[in-house]
């Protein structure tokens, strides 16, 4: 049997670690020819349906990368059937929903969450995972309220989420009913992954990004607090990301997380700058994934020097998802890269 | 004759002004019923060739909501044919190019641009407003050259900009060759349309913002500083725009620009604290223009105060185009309360 590989664990709780620890958004998936022909056969929901195909599927760029970290194959609407949400996901779009809430009465009618009986395979896919030979932390995730809530409320992806944010400031009450609706199902969803195995937990607020940063102090955070506050008892590192959040992320560094998530657009350094000491996940622009291996190896060289000075702690990841178009063999390039350089930097720190 | 009301140009400026002047981007098109009867019978194209017809449209929204400028109807791709790219605007798509740049060869192929030659329609409608009524100076404008290049590079509107970016850091002097000859298209236009009458200007650099703040400064900055560098011999106030780059204020304002236009996510003081001193313009969500009056008026009274606490200026607008959606009694209502909240907080404070 492998030793267990906990330096993601903790760099994630700030503590030092021989090497950066790296995974990366999306590394299960698009970009893997294993993976593309499941899914000539399986739509994502029959994927995720099947534990023993998921755990394939979630274990893949693990053995394939070495990267530290595995992160449950599925989608942050997964638990919305739960609450009688009615979401397809259609292949090229994203979320499709047939039945958007428009009014106080559509989020009363929204059920409770019960992952052993909604989310059963969710749950089996973990303990799967966690009892076989899987030698890193299993990431467990979810998405956050706003981001959920702007899919149920358009009815699917959105450019401006207009809709959303005029549900928002002008139905403030159904909207934190909306809030805490959700956040009762994450909270339930979250907390049975971890029962279930997961070592690690990302919150994907990927959209809340499009709002006013007041916005975010009175529409948001409240209900991000709560989450986090009552995930915090679980005992396992708290990572907070979404995209286009530059403007945000010192308002995340207050919120009771361990971790947070940086896309692409701020360089580490000033993120620290902004006020946040915590540990900080991220930030390779994934379109560089593209680019030719120079121009990558001098930006995670980058990266990796101006996470080793941060002394809250450092996981290597992309700003975002890896790009369907991505070649397998440089993620694998990167990740012998991301090892070897930040090990060595380490080493001549002592 | 209507006296001149030169209040934005004087905001722009840094000076003292009676009242907050405000415009809206957008202010001319999709929300404008009458401007929806003249799209069922011309594209945007046809209608910025027809002089008379484009001038009507650049006039209404002044004359409806009497705003303190205009802005040219024309869109940032409207010189891009003089140079070579063919592009058509598609309805409900955006600019679509059927000849995108791919390679070193590509870039070399564009032309030079003469704005007599490729734009007199431009010309004459700015010839047209500024010999006629129009008592509010005449916004001229221009998309910056990474803007532009995105559409080039992508072949259209984009999510992510990965073949752009990629171009731009796997082929840097391909890349620079592209910024320097849209830059030469860009002050050619403005220099034209400013000789013609347009009395301010606004470079809109869209999606900027989807760079990190380092690429900005190695792949955009000095491009926009030699821009803006020429631009300023005009005498005319430039206005910086750009959307989702509240990463970017401050190197905007360190350009040679009058005014730093603001997205809505940040707050304008949280602007000033960044280091942006200059004037500024924004900031109201534009989504919010779909919300109840008292949500309005409670955002455009928070944002009024904190431009008149603004010591370098202020302009307001919005944080990105109207809506189709909204009402143009909104957008009426809206403009009479901005110019009487803020002539009594001004007067106030003498």
């Amino acid at each position: 049997m492998r030793t267990f590989n906990d330096t993601l664990l903790r760099a994630a709780r700030g503590e030092q670690t021989e090497h950066t620890p790296v995974w990366y958004m999306r590394q299960a998936g698009r970009s893997q020819p294993e993976y593309r022909e499941i899914k000539e056969k399986y739509s994502l929901e029959e994927i995720t349906m099947q534990p023993e195909l998921c755990a394939y599927v979630t274990r893949l760029p693990v053995e394939q990368y070495d990267v530290d970290a595995a992160i449950l194959y599925k989608d942050i609407v997964t638990p919305l059937p739960g609450i009688g949400v009615d979401v397809k996901i259609k292949s090229g779009i994203g979320p499709v929903i047939s039945n958007p809430i428009r009014s106080a009465a559509d989020v009363e009618k929204l059920g409770e969450f019960n992952a052993k009986e909604h989310t059963p395979f969710v749950l089996d896919t973990i303990k799967m995972l966690t009892e076989e030979q899987l030698n890193v932390p299993l990431i467990g995730f979810g998405g956050a309220p706003f981001t959920l809530a702007s899919y149920m409320i358009e009815g699917g992806p959105s450019r401006n989420y207009a809709k959303t944010k005029s549900f928002m400031v002008s139905q403030p009450q159904a909207w934190f009913k909306l809030m805490d609706k959700l956040a009762d199902m994450i909270i339930a969803d979250i907390t049975a992954q971890v029962e279930a195995g997961a070592k690690a937990v990302q919150i994907f607020d990927s959209w809340v990004g499009a709002l006013h940063v007041e916005d975010y102090r009175i529409f948001i955070k409240p209900t991000m607090t709560r989450i986090f506050g009552e995930l915090r008892q679980l005992n396992v590192p708290i990572i907070q990301f979404g995209v286009g959040a530059s403007h945000l992320v010192k308002e995340w560094h207050d919120l009771p997380v361990d971790v947070v998530g940086l896309d692409w657009r701020l360089p580490i350094r000033e993120a620290a700058a902004r006020g946040v000491t915590k540990a900080v996940q991220g930030n390779l622009d994934p379109t560089l994934l593209l680019a030719d291996w120079p121009v990558i190896e001098a930006r995670a060289k980058d990266i990796i020097d101006q996470g080793i000075a941060h002394t809250g702690g450092h996981i290597f990841n992309l700003g975002h998802g890896v790009f369907p178009e991505v070649d397998p063999a440089v993620l694998k390039r990167l990740t012998t890269f991301i090892h070897e350089y930040s090990r060595e930097a380490k080493a001549n720190l002592k």
